[in-house]
């Protein structure tokens, strides 16, 4: 088991990463205030690992609220059950708030955590791929409002994070995938070398080679906790963990949540921002093509559904919280493994990429 | 004009109290990021001040949501109509929300400010004596839950409070009664020479007289102000604030938000923290004669509601903020002037207070 310790001061927090850490009660336990444990998780994660969670807590008062699965649940509507559950058992301020499943669970456990009696401590066991590279480190919480994703949402750092290779292997392929997208970003953004390493690795990470696995994971917290120690309220630096993003939360709110996985709106989003870095003349035609190729490796979506038009994808990216007075702002790419703080950009470049890039006939 | 520095490192502010602040522009302009403004206010207060707050700022994009008056509208639906109008008209993460109103409107104002894409500036302006003394301290927000008080919010720190004591002139006898029993606190659990003013003043308080009220609000405001200087999270001393508060808010969960405005509760619920003080050996009889007749003259209600018995008093405190593990927590006198911290109490000794204080045969 490999520890990374994210630093930030008083609301540091350690990242457990390794094989069978679900076995290990104390890693769990060492975390855990009072007697009053709630465990929030989904209906497809729960038949699978939350008998061993419940095993580990046997001395405790533990609740469950199991939430249905999916992105389009992300909602205030179903955040306010977790606050029904916590109410009706009367659980105090030192109670526990475990999230257990993807980053859905996590984004709306760690909210919930936030928020209840405005604040309680929270323990993050990410159980997709996704979740255990992005939304275990940095913590950034919160629900979707129909006009925009996470739209709603806090700060709010965990206690630790049990990031276990084992369970990866009960995740399906396409989710799989969906967190590799996530991990080729953090090459893209800031280590060209591990971009290579991903290149040279991508067939073990597929076949879920747990050796593999927990190196891109621990390359990919690794450097987004550097970002975020740096950076903890996104001011500058930390913006260009959204590489692709812009475009991305354009794809899954405008197809509708559920209909695309994060991962894969933002393996297209990423090939778009590569494709308008390319127009900006900071990208080669190369460049652009290793990248379209790896994410494509790894079985992932790089062309824009053809239901979003330039203007439908103009309209949606005007809400993204980078924006400043109304005005798109997008990360984009220097080189691959250099990412740009937000920049405007022309109008008609933009429009170039949007009608341009991936476009049939 | 005085000013009130609240001390919070990088989020400190200040709190302006003085007349006729409203008509100065640049005290409210000087706080604001961006041309994007969201007034978020009620019905009672709209046709009062919001045009002098939109004359002071006609170089901005000013956007406006008048919600319902009332306890009973502190919750999550509400809540979400401000993210709707934040949202659909793409508000950005450096828009300002101005909080226009009472204790409820800037509890709803700054927790939409908290949540909305993460944070985004705040700025309070206070239009009853109850905000202005305690609302406005402390970056408390949140909503109700049926099943408790504020049981829903943030902590989160304002860019400043403009506390203007011309608008009290507007407010109703009995809501100036309920920011009274607020200002009693203070006296009461630090500040003994204070108490004694308000025996002094109170009649000066009634009559609105201007000088009488600023010297109160910036008096309350000190106290709570050093307080959270020192306890933001509420760790310990923090907790005292909450005087009469548990007894309170159980009247105001009990009777159903909006039967008792918030002051009134806390103004019973003090006194029954005064009565049970007296049965542990700390106050006198003398003391807790004192405490009720300055509430008493303060026209403000002393005795609990007769539908409210023991036993349901009991059941609604067990959600208390303070409680631990499911045991109900107290603040009470050590004097007049002086507050414990969270106190565990007999049972025998709760029980008593709840059937024998205030109750007529």
């Amino acid at each position: 088991m490999k520890t990374l310790q994210v630093d930030l001061g008083q609301r540091s927090y350690p990242i457990y990463i390794g094989s069978r850490l679900l076995e290990q009660a104390d890693l769990l336990t060492r975390h855990i205030r009072s007697k009053q444990v709630l465990i929030v998780t989904n209906e497809t994660v729960a038949p699978l690992y939350l008998q061993q969670v419940l095993d580990n807590l046997s001395d405790f008062v533990v609740e469950t609220v199991i939430l249905p699965d999916g992105e389009q649940y992300k909602t205030l509507d179903y955040l306010n059950r977790i606050f029904d559950t916590l109410l009706t058992h009367k659980f105090s301020r030192n109670a526990s708030l475990i999230a257990l499943g993807g980053g859905v669970i996590g984004d709306m456990g760690g909210f919930a955590a936030a928020c209840y009696q405005r604040g309680i401590p929270f323990i993050q066991i990410p159980t997709t791929l996704l979740a255990q590279v992005d939304s275990s480190v940095g913590g950034k919480t919160g629900v979707n409002h129909p006009l925009g994703k996470n739209m709603i949402g806090a700060f709010y750092q965990p206690q630790c994070v049990i990031a276990d290779m084992s369970v990866l292997s009960t995740l399906d392929d396409r989710q799989l995938s969906a967190g590799i997208a996530e991990v080729i970003k953090y090459g893209l953004i800031r280590e060209p070398d591990f971009f290579a390493w991903l290149e040279d690795n991508l067939e073990s990470l597929l076949d879920r080679d747990v050796e593999a696995l927990a190196h891109a994971v621990e390359r990919s917290c690794r450097n987004k906790a550097e970002v975020v120690a740096a950076d903890e309220k996104e001011a500058d630096v930390r913006a260009t963990l959204n590489l692709g993003h812009t475009f991305g939360h354009a794809i899954e709110t405008g197809m509708g949540y559920g209909s695309y996985l994060h991962g894969e709106a933002v393996a297209i989003g990423t090939c778009q921002a590569a494709d308008l870095s390319r127009r900006k003349g900071w990208l080669t035609d190369a460049d652009v093509e290793r990248i379209i190729r790896l994410f494509k490796r790894a079985r992932l979506p790089v062309e824009p559904p053809a239901a979003l038009d330039a203007n439908r994808f103009i309209e949606l990216m005007a809400v993204d919280k980078k924006n400043v007075d109304g005005n798109i702002r997008l990360i984009l790419l220097k080189s691959i493994g250099e990412a740009t703080l937000p920049v405007g950009v022309e109008k008609a470049l933009l429009v170039a990429t949007l009608n341009g890039y991936g476009r049939k006939g």
